[in-house]
């Protein structure tokens, strides 16, 4: 891989390029939309395994695609524009200016520089005068009430025809037309990445999905666009894409489809700077994640988040109430609807996929808190509580909230309703504050569900192992299904330095019960910002318990690749193991510790045994010994069991020591005769 | 801490000695038996916290005393034989030469200096002609019969008066005496350690207990003595503790005490020396490894094994197999009944707690490995499928198994019940042949209660998460409840390099389903041996896992310090948080890697979100805030949260800027500005 160097000035943000290891993208095209190209990563295997090549989800983008030119001063490829243009129902127009507090003041030298390139942004077109809130008269014949109803399970409008240009008016978020029973685009985009590179249905699919425990999701063997427009329609699934996130390779979130992960990057107030995110976000897809969050404070907020989304094939979230902050000088009392709202108009003009809105912190849950051994411990929370506070008033989030859904629609914004009560400790765990503002969630799902917003909820946070079921049921029961979103959880509060490794225990388990997303937990939480380390170290810490979870629900594909590479692992296919694990260069450098030369890499034994006490070399001789038993064998093994043992023949005994590769010679190569 | 260096020849082993960050080591007497004295460590908190200090459980033995003088030459202290003598029926015998053969035959430059202090083995009296088998006719009065049943639950005799002098002839193991009704000094000590320094049951302690989920786990508030000696009397646990491992602090496993980690540590014919596994084992122990397993391969067994026992304060556990076949020059069809009864006695009178013995690995199960995707993965697994394949030939560790029993209990080493069919992947968890070797072990274990032996049994391996509890499950029923000690299980294959990872999830899941203990895995599974730092990476992952699992059981203590910890965090004392921490080096260094000036040790905020979004600060405000209701204000509260917003007074306004620390002045401390 080579790090990508732009003949610019000095603060370009370079990035990593280049091919994971023995991997090409390949691009499966659409069924329903002939000019989408679904990217999908393929490891090849060494010859000698007599394997097709697996595929794997590629959420990586064009930086590994060697025919790709990266130029991140100019931004990925708008591809997407397109895609929104021919639905209709949109108008592009020349919108807001960057103020000087959209960069906290930042000024001279202290002021980042912009990103180059200014795009006009689309919204939504306004109602026509016979329309609905939000519906044109000119959409698709079905009553605007409808597409205003909370999703429920069965009550999706059947599939329809494809949309003719411009039909889309008064239809603009990916509910509103899966309601109407459209398959965008996007639909078909995250039906084919979901199937791994699968055509059809795998022969033993129903059988892998019986063997899981799925406590009640419902992942089919083989996923369609119609099914993804079903579950889109009823709340269930969600396909974050901004309109003017151009850039967007689209995903999606749901109960039913392969666990996603979220990598946190962001500057602060005292560290980090906006070539360090970029290159932090390119990073983090390199190695998985799914979505990325900019959680950036502090000065030039606005600068990063536009270098950041304009280089992103990944969904963007952020957390509006941040900025809002930094543009009332930090103190929380100054927060108003007005700085808060024209904050969310910059954002969805900018391309932001998803907000958190901690709507659900109402004035008052906030004395809940208040014997807690940690209080409130989410930022954007803590804000909200301070305000209310300060004012004794309704948080405004609650009270504007329909507004926000409005302004959200206009753009296919996401909610993320975010946990501002989560527990910040083992002590907090699933007590009253957390789960009276989860059932706040709850009825803004319904209020954004019938505005037509797409909609997640965030999760905590710290809960130990017995209480994380507890949590997903409840959820799952107040937000109706609504994809879950959670922080971990954390199942221990002792370990930091390790709370990735804390979470990811929580992380798998509640991916299992039906988390459709986890925010990954870098080793520096509770310390310090992540480095480019740590961010990896995250994510493929997030990436197994993902794959985890899967592998516990039944995905029909998941096994795939444990299997492949438990098959190189027999075979001692050194080189197949590093290329089919999810971190290739760590396993290689980790082999390389102990048996660094290249004559190793092809030895049938590996530096835990030495040569003579390799099991996986033992086995093929029972391998071969099974294969040579006739059916009177069996039977004789079968007495053997019941009756103990005694004197056979001895014709098995030349199974013998020229299995064995010679010790000395080995440890010759090795240096150490 | 310090690297200790004696001045000796360049091949003694150096370890780390010294106290541990804020923590002393104290010593609790014991009440039947005074003399006892059992460590807890104490760490200190910050004045300001106005806490008491929090004990935890010490494994790390005198290398953490600065009053104790570590010579690495003599070994520890030998504290442990005069309680063996003292109780009697014992006797102290010339021992067994060493052969050279036990070194794998290495001489000169090749062979490793021996350990320099020989000790006389201690063994069992030889049963007397009047008595039973190994029982003399001396013993307490109770029928030989009743000793040689499988404990029941509820069968355990009474608790008798303190056992006199030379009245332990027919009685050896723990288990033995606590069918006797007789509690040791191991028992006392033990129980001591469980209580975490608590002299008597918290106040809260049912509640606690409560709280947790243990299914059918039944940890007391407090452990007495006698809980000891019944759950040891019915199998349920076990004390390792080999008569002749005179420097072992005894320590318990079984599912209603703290759930305990091992480490793995070993050379191997390719790498290490006997410097580095000495070094590792205190290393090990330093972090919290509860019992050491040395896996060594190759030459200089013997010698390697001596260095370690006679420096270890914890069971030290092995494989006898692994020597056996060193001894008939690695090649598995040479190996004999004679040769591992030989090694077996080496290794009894060298002081080894428990063997690894694969007697479940029978000639009928070998077939039913064939279509496994990874066959057969246990290095002694597979050694002794070789033999039974090449003899066509039941496993003479099964057909010798009452006499390995007698072998066993003449110096009461416990069983650890070889898991030899355990599954290498996902593909092959919890099939045919792993639950058909189960069953053979549920089978021996009790054959081994009858003679006396203690026993635990040793579980997977690779099983994805929705098939863990099912073997938790199946080991409780088929085994009696004789404790589970299970590597891993790795939930998933495709994360080589992140394996301490993928089992650490699996650990905690099955710590919690009841698990006595977790055998740790390190970064380097699969990929190479284990260095210092995968060591330390090892327990401490497992150490949090275990945690994980008291947590999620609800033992009664376990909680305390998550408590103590996330107060610290809510109170910004960073010494604290790192010095209650499992790892507080670490903790440290990634807090100093942002904010290095010792300054932000007492600033309340962090890296993460700089001074101006700190939440918990904020949260202090709620605190304030709540305290100060009154009960119409709280009812007000209510009121709106049914009602909605209506202005109330202003009062709460005061509640305002003063609270934060300046930025610009901490972004100049730090020299951002």
């Amino acid at each position: 891989m080579n790090k990508h160097v732009p003949q610019s000035e000095f603060k370009t943000p370079t990035v990593t390029t280049g091919s994971l290891p023995a991997s090409r993208k390949v691009y499966v095209a659409g069924d329903i939309h002939k000019d989408i190209r679904v990217p999908v990563r393929e490891i090849d295997l060494h010859p000698s395994a007599n394997e097709p090549p697996i595929p794997v989800y590629d959420p990586t983008g064009p930086y590994t695609d060697p025919a790709i030119a990266i130029d991140v001063e100019n931004g990925l490829a708008r591809s997407r524009t397109a895609w929104v243009k021919e639905r209709g129902g949109v108008e592009e127009y020349e919108g807001r200016d960057v103020k000087p507090e959209d960069n906290g003041g930042a000024a001279g030298k202290h002021l980042a520089r912009a990103f180059p390139v200014k795009n006009r942004p689309l919204r939504a077109l306004p109602p026509s005068p016979a329309g609905g809130r939000g519906v044109g008269g000119e959409g698709p014949s079905i009553t605007a009430g409808a597409r205003f109803d909370a999703p429920s399970p069965g009550s999706a409008a059947p599939r329809r025809p494809l949309p003719q240009a411009g039909e889309g008016r008064g239809l603009l978020t990916q509910l509103d037309f899966a309601r109407a029973g459209v398959i965008t685009k996007e639909m078909e985009y995250v039906a084919i990445r979901e199937n791994l590179g699968r055509k059809k249905k795998l022969l033993n699919a129903e059988q892998t999905v019986a063997m899981g425990e799925s406590f009640g999701a419902a992942i089919p063997a083989f996923i369609t666009p119609e099914f993804v427009r079903e579950e889109i329609a009823k709340g269930r699934a969600i396909i974050p894409s901004n309109i003017n996130h151009a850039e967007l390779e689209p995903m999606i979130i749901g109960r039913n489809f392969l666990v996603k992960i979220n990598a946190n990057i962001g500057n602060s107030a005292v560290a980090s700077s906006i070539a360090e995110e970029v290159d932090k976000m390119v990073w983090a897809i390199r190695w998985g994640a799914d979505t990325v969050m900019d959680l950036s404070t502090g000065r030039n907020i606005h600068n990063t988040r536009e270098w950041i989304i304009r280089n992103s094939p990944v969904p963007i979230g952020t957390v509006p109430i941040y900025q809002a902050l930094e543009k009332v000088g930090g103190i929380a009392e100054d927060l108003s609807w007005e700085v808060y709202r024209d904050t969310l108009i910059e954002q969805c003009e900018q391309g932001v996929d998803y907000f958190t809105v901690h709507a659900g912190v109402r004035l008052p849950y906030i004395h809940l808190t208040a014997n807690r051994v940690t209080g409130i411990v989410s930022r954007g929370g803590s804000i909200m509580a301070k305000w209310c506070l300060a004012h004794h008033k309704e948080s405004f989030l609650y009270t504007h909230f329909e507004e926000i859904c409005e302004m959200m629609r206009a753009y296919d914004v996401s909610f993320s309703l975010g946990d501002g009560l989560r527990p910040g400790s083992i002590a907090d765990a699933n007590d009253r504050a957390q789960f009276a503002e989860l059932e706040t969630l709850g009825e803004l799902t319904k209020i954004a569900w019938g505005k037509g917003v797409q909609v997640m909820i965030e999760g905590p946070g710290h809960v130990p192992m017995h209480k994380i079921k507890i949590n997903m049921d409840k959820q799952l029961k107040e937000c109706g299904e609504a994809p879950f979103y959670t922080l971990g959880p954390l199942t221990t509060d002792i370990a930091p330095g390790y709370d990735h490794i804390t979470s990811g225990i929580g992380a798998a388990m509640i991916g299992w019960f039906g988390t459709a997303m986890l925010c990954y937990v870098t080793p520096k939480e509770h310390l310090g910002l992540p480095d480019r380390d740590d961010v990896k170290t995250g994510v493929i810490t997030y990436k197994l318990a993902a794959h985890a979870a899967d592998l516990a629900k039944g995905h029909p594909a998941a096994q795939l690749r444990d299997d492949a590479l438990s098959r190189a692992r027999f075979e001692f296919r050194w080189e197949d193991q590093f290329n089919l694990s999810l971190d290739p260069e760590t396993a290689r450098d980790f082999h390389d510790q102990t048996l660094p030369k290249e004559a190793h890499k092809t030895a049938h034994f590996c530096s835990m045994c030495g040569p003579k006490f390799c099991s996986m070399k033992i086995t093929q001789d029972v391998r071969d010994y099974a294969g040579g038993l006739g059916d009177n064998e069996k039977k004789d093994l079968e007495r053997l069991s019941k009756e103990g043992m005694s004197e056979m023949s001895a014709k098995y005994r030349e199974m013998g020591s020229a299995l064995y590769l010679e010790a000395d010679a080995v440890k010759k190569a090795n240096g150490a005769l």
